[in-house]
């Protein structure tokens, strides 16, 4: 029971190759597809639409990535790039590009592997397996000629092994690798909090701006809010900790806008990203919160493809 | 400017003690207090109801508390201990209880500091700055003797701090240590995604199984959805990462669930927490979904003051 199945290295799964330490070094895709690193070979991106992409083997080939080791800008596949990696057609949020958007919602980790030594597109220094990275993030822009562009923040996170003692649902049919891997669990949502946050939750008493629905998790009625920064903080948007940048949101629309299915425009209105209908007007208390609309308009552009207009 | 004011270790500060790292020894409250690591001298829990808990001192007063290291099982102030550490009355959830309940909400951090071989409620070697810890969860329980508990599983956290770069709003008030911690960012809530969690959401299509309500994030009206464990992971529960264990939920209704607003009966019927009305009945697909009633029984038993009687 213990010889790896032969069908392991096939089958997509999530969470770190076996045995395998990030820093390690492998000559080429053959080593790495041999220890279950990455699965499709002379591919950078390995994994589906409908179950995520479960590794990725990064070797320049767009001129938009940036690598700042545990931060990671991806761009996403298509758009056939030129000889300099930039794209000259619209990419589309489809195939393995939205594979790594569900990545995002599960918190599905991706085992990164780093080209080293790249010249013209090609590793010449060999792999290095970087560990596991999360999507952060995904947006759209525009290139300077025009093309729709999708892209994808990834950072580092080494993920959580479920404690010992804690029973694991094991089925019958699972590979050894599946076994190994089952007791692998992701963040699939963290929530930052900061000073300028609790900030802004407490001048609307933890009701969401949006729904105004409150979440109340106590005997008292107290409700329980988030702050959402409009324009994020990290690479590459960098926007800053400070209120005018922080919106307080239930979970629920706080999931919403962060993924752009709600938009705001300039005027404060909260408009569905993808029909464009009017939902309803943000509340907000302008004596205590000033909203920037420099923000507001970066969190739109970051969905340049549903944004047009408002 | 860079003198640390006078008020700095008086006044509530949330984050790493400046200066101070993780192991390092104090010989008793006057060097914690002036390292402003503990502000209250003589006391066990610094903080107040309304702005949370920002430091604990560990000396074992409670014989149901628990340190393992990175996870220490809390055990809420009051009750009237007597010397065994056994409560003699009900606890409440009120003061510096309740703080810590905004802890939990608000992911604010705990310095902890750990009593040095304690005996009868003394730490004969001195104490450790043992780090940061978040309150994970809060429950209460009858104790042997039928008194109410109230309970917290505190769990190790270092936070991280705002990207260099980007901007975070300083107020001309602020003190010297409230600029030096003004950076830090904690998680307000951490959402654990698992092989079994993905298994249930999938059988919902990311439905809530309580209000039904999508949470839609893309174009294809795909909505987003938490496995809600019932039976919590992690000690002191042990909860089973089985499906049988997991509901597919909306982040609003997980919040809920989590906190004891909502609980569900054995017949599967899910009542508000406080007013014990019924608010409907759990979506529930027998012929893929098996619910323990066991895993319900004691998320229930987890709010003892408030599920008597369902």
């Amino acid at each position: 029971m213990s010889t790896p199945s032969r069908r392991t290295s096939k089958k997509i799964y999530f969470g770190p190759p076996p045995g395998v330490t990030p820093g390690q070094r492998f000559k080429g895709h053959t080593e790495l597809h041999a220890a279950s690193v990455h699965r499709f070979r002379g591919q950078g991106i390995s994994g589906t639409e409908h179950e995520g992409v479960d590794s990725i083997v990064a070797s320049g080939g767009y001129a938009a990535d940036r690598d700042e080791g545990n931060v990671v800008i991806y761009t996403a596949m298509g758009g056939s790039p030129d000889d300099d990696g930039h794209i000259t057609e619209d990419q589309e949020l489809v195939g393995r590009n939205a594979g790594l958007v569900l990545n995002e919602r599960e918190g599905l980790p991706i085992r990164f592997v780093r080209g080293l030594n790249i010249r013209s597109g090609k590793a010449r220094g060999g792999y290095e397996y970087a560990g596991l990275y999360l999507v952060e993030e995904h947006w759209s822009c525009r290139t300077e000629r025009g093309h729709l562009m999708w892209q994808f923040r990834l950072v580092r996170d080494e993920g959580e092994v479920v404690p010992a003692g804690v029973a694991v649902e094991i089925d019958d049919d699972m590979t050894d690798l599946e076994r190994a891997t089952a007791r692998f669990v992701t963040a699939q949502r963290r929530v930052r909090n900061t000073r300028a946050s609790r900030k802004v939750k407490s001048i609307y008493g933890n009701i969401c701006q949006i729904c105004r629905i409150p979440v109340v998790v106590d005997g008292d009625g107290a409700p329980y809010s988030e702050g959402a920064h409009i324009q994020a903080l990290g690479e590459p948007h960098r926007g800053p900790d400070v209120t005018s940048n922080i919106l307080c949101l239930c979970p629920n629309c706080h999931v919403r806008f962060d993924n752009g299915a709600l938009l705001i425009t300039d005027d404060l209105k909260v408009v569905d990203g993808f029909t464009r209908e009017l939902i309803g007007s943000l509340n907000v208390r302008y004596n205590q919160h000033r909203i920037g609309v420099d923000f507001l308009r970066q969190h739109r552009s970051r969905w340049a493809d549903r944004s047009q207009g408002l």
